[in-house]
């Protein structure tokens, strides 16, 4: 069995457990009743799955090919599928209709988005991260810029890409060299190597626009010295086409990667190329992080996609693969053994993933509905909420599933016994190209640093203490209701866990800020069970209500036991999270570098 | 930097920690004293790390490459190399004299064997399997066999394999088809396929010994009628030359892997091959568990191995990579930025990395000495203790630190960021050699039904309730030295966790098969963690003994910091583990598989 996409799953996410139709006030939802939704969720699973899911072991074993004319070439296949991508118009869910986006909710574009992710991550890419140049420039271009670039990068037509990091400078961006040198014309020239390019240069769209951040000439040092640039490989005409070679751009190489092959990484070279500033000078990191804050989510998105994939091989090759025989006497007695999903330890990998990511789902689109609300709430204080909750759950997000992907399509690895590390079965290449996400966009101890250092604290812990508080009306709304108790149980204590944790960092993180660092990687864990505890419990009622009401769908009932796994057998991590992270920075710091 | 043989520690670990000197009465030890393990361990060092370690890459790269007439070519450089290791006789340390070995204890064997696998996992495992072949032809071979056959094994002149595994029969070797067919002069033919067989086929030794399981003729149905067989390429002349080549056995082609490509992985055809019966007819099972048993050691020293080239490669990033400042204020003032070392995060990976690499050296080393005991040991009660300690401890040993390398492979990219998923840089590679070693030898959940399954209850739990002894006599001895009482705490309290979940099983492993299963993995990690504080204490110990007496060793203060870390952020898992095993099958059995 190749991927099925998990559309099922999602509209009971989207439909029971978040209640979409809550929203249909709201422009955008207005527009995408739930009926709606299920015909687009149901058709771009088609797309993904018959079209991008037979390129990926493509791409894998092809990789991206460069020429010294510094062109590349990239997989058989994927040319076609990516015209057939922009043709459906796939890219433009979530774009604003005033540059030729359909204008849905973001957290529809997130659904398809996790779809995509996994039946090709490679591919997906492109498309990734094309739409967050869009979002860099529908923040901060002007009128002329976004007339002029929006509507081929929300299509697609045009790809986008993030140019941050230099080979001395990749978090620290303080040390960043590129230069930009206005011409008095309103352009600049910009100079400067940038590595690991992701879908730097490719043959698929019909211009490139490159999203650069460079140092003007007589920018302060560091951070505060960075701008961001237009530099589009193409230069367009007034007309919104395709005019002369930018010919400073030049993807001279490629990067040799452990996968993600499909994509192209690519070492770009500017030289005196043309560029034009985005906002204003001196202001490109702010912008930057528009990219990079939606990048962070989908990142956490390809995660747990990846992860599901590689959960959907492991069951079929568990269903599949004949070897001993049940515990407890033989389930397939005419054969020559049992389907290995009766042995308890595959049992127990196969559960351990599902309630990850079927939690992870929940999380992921509940934040993906955030993302809407901040631009469509009707008044200001749940605007701002939606905004608080956004900052606060994006480093969670991002680090917890994808450090959480990795951990499932190892197991998909495992379960697949040595069949696995062949290349015949598709585990390894989950494996490996799961792997980059929990280092781009920031690697995970920096989501964990992002969480601690500036989320926390920001607007005196503002947005922590809305999360507590939601939580503990939501448990006080439903604590009496005995059906759904042990999750409500659950996540009164880990909440109290949290908050013990958050009150340990707060009184020990100021005294020595390394106490705030040593402790930031286990709060990130305890902070994402919390949310999964959260998420179980809201998805618990939904399921309970289902039952209620009468449904003997075992899809319900199966809810309840995937969360019991939860509740039994992740949960109790919790609790060694704290203890870890209340040691403090002492041992962790004790020694000398040279003592490595 | 390239790989440095950790050999001060493993020093230590011989010295101080387990006192090999006081073994010296027992043969082997006796030709051995600490200078003489010195001097060879530093020499084997330089072997490792000059001859091995720089083809580590060059093996990646190229891998084997199989020809259309069945031969197979190793990466340039691995024949030089492996005359240069049969030359200089490592191959032979452990091996018995009367065959040319040098019979010096295992232990040292296995110090040496730590660091070839370090260096080259992909290489060591041609020597390694060999020494496996050798050990079953030495306990279940004739006079003959062992005197045709053992002498070139032990030099590693021929190389030696395993044949297990058959497409349809992994795991479960009841489901064996191959075939042997007694030609009536003592001779067999035999007939079938293997596959996944390391070594199976390559261009380093003059003649490769296949040791086969297959069933004779009218053998019983399962692993009741399964017997071994010698299988040579080439069939030995009676003065133990190279005589014809025994056309039946081909390498049919390579295994395409996630990693460990300087290893030929064959598929293996066997047509009317000659073959010989090693012991009795239907008794293979039990010889192959000789050598098995001595593989499992020996992966989960792979895992550690892995572990500690993965995380000196780390060490030197940390230590050269500018990134930011330090949150304590600039430690590298007049740089760019500070090492990366100085962030807590990066600390969190190296320390986590270095307590779980020497708590688990120390572990493995202290199983290696019960492998000496069980053989040189002066009373029976002795030999059986190490008997019962081997069986009882091997699951563990190969799951964990398998288990564990592969979790500080990862977090050693994780430490190079972005470079670590380029090729370019040594991360990538340790992550993907070893990854395997969780799965071959026995998947790391078989490893953990072994344990619960067999280990626990032989001979009516005689070997753990010696554990639980063992430890309280060294808790008893230690308790009033306050100088490593936080040691003997986290050892008492972990034990005493360890006893709640064994008797949990004990009571709720009989009444439910699959609640022993479903507990297994977690009972494993718990064992493990035990085993590595029952570790820790006595390195405690060691290292305050010589403080004490004086030395201001840096190595030994640092070892007390080391295993600090271990007691504050890794031992807090264990209530994890306990809380986790003891609910049982419920949530994990419950679902139909179609639910999955």
């Amino acid at each position: 069995m190749t991927y099925r996409a998990p559309v099922r799953d999602q509209l009971f996410v989207l439909r029971e457990v978040l209640g979409l139709d809550a929203y249909s006030n709201l422009p955008g939802f207005a527009d995408a009743p739930m009926e709606l939704v299920e015909q687009i969720l149901t058709e771009g699973a088609k797309f993904c799955e018959e079209v991008l899911a037979p390129l990926n072991s493509v791409g894998d074993k092809q990789g991206c090919v460069w020429s010294a004319d510094n062109t590349v070439t990239t997989p058989k296949g994927f040319k076609e599928a990516y015209k057939a991508m922009v043709d459906a118009g796939w890219p433009a869910l979530g774009s604003e209709p005033e540059f030729g986006g359909q204008g849905l909710p973001r957290v529809i574009g997130l659904a398809y988005s996790e779809m995509s992710s996994a039946a090709n991550m490679a591919f997906s890419m492109y498309p990734g991260l094309t739409h967050g140049a869009y979002s860099a420039i529908l923040e901060g271009g002007s009128p002329e810029q976004k007339a002029l670039y929006l509507p081929k990068l929300a299509s697609a037509e045009w790809g986008g890409t993030m140019n941050l990091t230099e080979p001395q400078c990749g978090t620290d961006l303080g040390l960043l060299r590129t230069k930009a040198v206005p011409q008095g014309d309103g352009s600049y020239k910009i100079s400067g190597q940038k590595i690991w390019i992701s879908g730097g240069e490719h043959d698929m769209a019909d211009n490139i626009v490159h999203l650069v951040l460079a140092r003007i000439e007589g920018a302060p040092a560091g951070v505060r010295g960075i701008s961001l640039f237009i530099v589009p490989k193409f230069l367009p005409t007034a007309d919104g086409g395709v005019g002369p070679r930018n010919e400073g751009v030049k993807c001279v190489g490629l990067e040799e990667k452990m996968g993600i092959h499909g994509n192209a990484t690519c070492f770009m070279s500017y030289e005196e190329a043309t560029g034009w500033l985005i906002g204003e000078e001196n202001s490109g990191l702010k912008l930057m992080f528009v990219m990079m804050n939606e990048a962070r989510l989908g990142v956490g998105l390809q995660g747990l996609s990846q992860g599901e994939a590689a959960y959907q091989a492991a069951v079929t090759f568990a269903k599949d693969r004949l070897q001993g025989r049940s515990l407890t006497g033989p389930k397939n007695p005419d054969g020559p053994a049992d389907p290995i999903i009766v042995h308890p330890d595959i049992r127990r990998m196969l559960m351990e993933s599902k309630a990850t990511l079927e939690g992870g789902r929940a999380f992921l689109l509940w934040a993906g509905l955030q993302g809407d609300l901040i631009h469509l709430a009707p008044d200001e204080a749940s605007r701002q909420k939606a905004s608080d909750y956004m900052g606060l759950m994006t480093p969670v997000l991002k680090a917890y599933f994808t450090d959480k992907g990795l951990k499932i399509a190892s197991d998909a690895m495992q379960v697949h016994g040595g069949s696995g590390f062949t290349e015949h079965f598709p585990a390894s290449q989950y494996l490996r190209d799961v792997r980059i996400s929990l280092i781009y966009e920031g690697t995970n101890g920096i989501q964990a640093l992002d969480l601690v250092g500036r989320k926390l604290a920001a607007n005196g812990g503002r947005a922590v203490m809305t999360f507590f508080a939601d939580v503990d009306a939501f448990v006080g709304e439903h604590e009496e209701d005995k059906a759904v108790a042990p999750f409500i149980e659950g996540l009164k204590s880990v909440r109290a866990q949290l908050q013990d944790g958050t009150t340990w960092l707060m009184q020990n993180g100021l005294a020595n800020p390394d106490n705030a660092g040593a402790a930031s990687m286990d709060y990130l864990n305890l902070f994402a069970l919390t949310g999964l505890a959260y998420m179980w419990a809201k998805i618990a009622l939904a399921a309970n209500a289902a039952i209620t009401a009468g449904s003997s769908d075992a899809f319900y009932a199966n809810k309840l036991t995937t969360g019991r796994y939860f509740l039994e057998r992740i949960l109790p991590d919790a609790g060694a999270h704290l203890a870890k992270l209340k040691t403090g920075a002492g041992s962790l710091m004790a020694l000398d570098a040279e003592a490595f």
